[in-house]
């Protein structure tokens, strides 16, 4: 009997445990599934295409690994709580070894960020995955871009830059062990969830880094109507990454680089102590980079000056990268 | 400035119209969507790739019907009301023509059908589409494949075996016009959402035709543990099909040619009366083709006897096709 398509999302895909709320899971024509009351639905899709986001050699665990953590990511940056993803596969052929790899690591980070896979597709094609993931947050609490006011200070929860100079290495085909922490980082992007959740009612609005600081900020900026002005020193950079490339490289792919999936988000100045607290107890950090102003874009300050900053944010159509 | 991925599903897919459930749609991490109170949330993910589900050169208006359709189809499957979906869009290159096109198919789709976009991605990489639809089903009230018992009829809501014979014209550049109908239908599949919803209750278990008949009525039998007999010449083919091809060819079409897009569905005989008035109060139609029995697999009968009938369910993996 042969392999078809019917039976791969099934044969691979169905974890032994699964959640309360999938009231049917994958095997239907869909998956029926209960949002909480006093709650509203989060869903963000994202698809990883072979030889644009990620080596078509990559460990197919890592991989799928890499795959729910950036779709888990938006939802962090929304304050949702996930509960369910469905994926759909293109793949040329079907390869037993390299899907029962992918399964493993699927089912090892499902597991641990407690989602449930209730469906896909399986397709004949060139290689690339389509994931939907979906989530609940209390209703009015999500988090979105379009809120930052003037005068409100910007954070993020962590470093940047390292996931940028992770894929650089491995472009630039880098073998030493001190590439090993960014290609790491690169490959295994850690979702912000419990920082959204904290960020509940404190961040006026929020998103997640994917393509660069300097270009996701933008989106931000302009759904809110506002500009900013950062300060260069306060971005949080990598010590091992200034070691390594030097300090301006190191801003260059902390402003331009992407795919860090830190949070991004800003707070008025009179949540500030609510974030400190909020964010203490979930361990999480909120570093401040800067503050909202009115205008347009983004200005970069350095010691109380101006200074000319010229970056690029990651773009999958743009001609030359 | 360049059409960046950023900006695309925005610019082309940003319906004017939406959905007063539809919180928050395009544009942010995610789309915050508000599940009606005591429904249950019904998602399902289908993919399709150019020159597998559909040629390059395909009108793209006509593709993003066909896309949306087949979606739907899953949704009317689980006897629920269709609400948002999601669109992740893989192509070579911004081909802004192709895309206008695209996203005025869309739009009339989505419009008809009363379904609102809200959310997606676009990457680089070979021409696919997967959607990811969304709605929702009173509690307790979906269609499911493993409800199906021993004794129950087995009905399809219209003809079979149109969409098969309008593949096979297209493969074959067939240019006579007593084509056109059949190519019509394997390029708009109508989804039957009325008389999904017109079964909550009465149908044991329901599914939609995708690949086949013969291949589809398996999944039931199986999900539910038990088997069918068929009554051959009980099964509604269109008398133009048999005009064009013959009877026993346009049989073939229908157990074997896949894409119809009509419900597959049983109901005991104790339901056969509501189930009519439920069918004709929506302008549906439920044709009777067999009986579920005990054991496993179907059984084709003619005339009160068995008789043999080789066929084969369409498989994207199959090596010929």
């Amino acid at each position: 009997m042969s392999t078809g398509e019917f039976s791969i999302i099934e044969r691979f895909f169905t974890h032994r445990r699964s959640r309360k709320d999938v009231v049917l899971g994958v095997g239907d024509d869909g998956a029926i599934l209960a949002v909480p009351e006093g709650h509203h639905l989060v869903v963000s899709t994202d698809t990883l295409v072979s030889g644009i986001h990620f080596f078509a050699d990559i460990c197919p665990a890592k991989l799928a690994v890499k795959t729910v953590a950036v779709n888990l990511s938006d939802l962090a940056a929304m304050g949702a709580e996930p509960a369910w993803m469905t994926l759909a596969i293109t793949m040329p052929d079907v390869d037993e070894g390299w899907l029962s790899e992918f399964a493993r690591g699927l089912e090892q980070v499902c597991d641990y960020y407690g989602v449930a896979l209730v469906g896909g597709d399986t397709t004949r094609g060139p290689l690339s995955l389509t994931v939907t993931m979906q989530g609940h947050v209390p209703i009015n609490r999500a988090l979105r871009r379009d809120g930052a006011k003037i005068g409100d200070w910007i954070y993020l929860t962590g470093a940047v830059g390292d996931s940028g100079a992770g894929l650089q290495a491995l472009y630039q085909g880098e073998q030493g062990s001190q590439w090993q922490p960014f290609i790491e980082r690169h490959l295994t992007p850690k979702p912000r969830l419990a920082a959204g959740i904290a960020l509940r009612g404190i961040a006026s609005a929020a998103m997640d880094l994917s393509d660069g600081l300097g270009s996701d900020l933008g989106h931000i900026l302009r759904a809110s109507g506002v500009a900013a002005q950062l300060e260069v020193d306060q971005i949080p950079l990598n010590p091992q990454l200034i070691e390594l490339v030097g300090r301006e490289q190191a801003l260059q792919l902390a402003l331009g680089g992407g795919e860090d999936y830190e949070l991004l988000f800003t707070v008025s100045d009179s949540d500030k102590g609510t974030l400190a607290t909020a964010m203490a107890e979930t361990g999480s950090h909120a570093i401040c980079i800067g503050q909202i102003v009115a205008g347009s874009g983004i200005s970069y300050r350095r010691n109380g000056q101006e200074v000319d900053v010229s970056i690029s944010g990651y773009n999958h159509f743009k001609e030359n990268q």
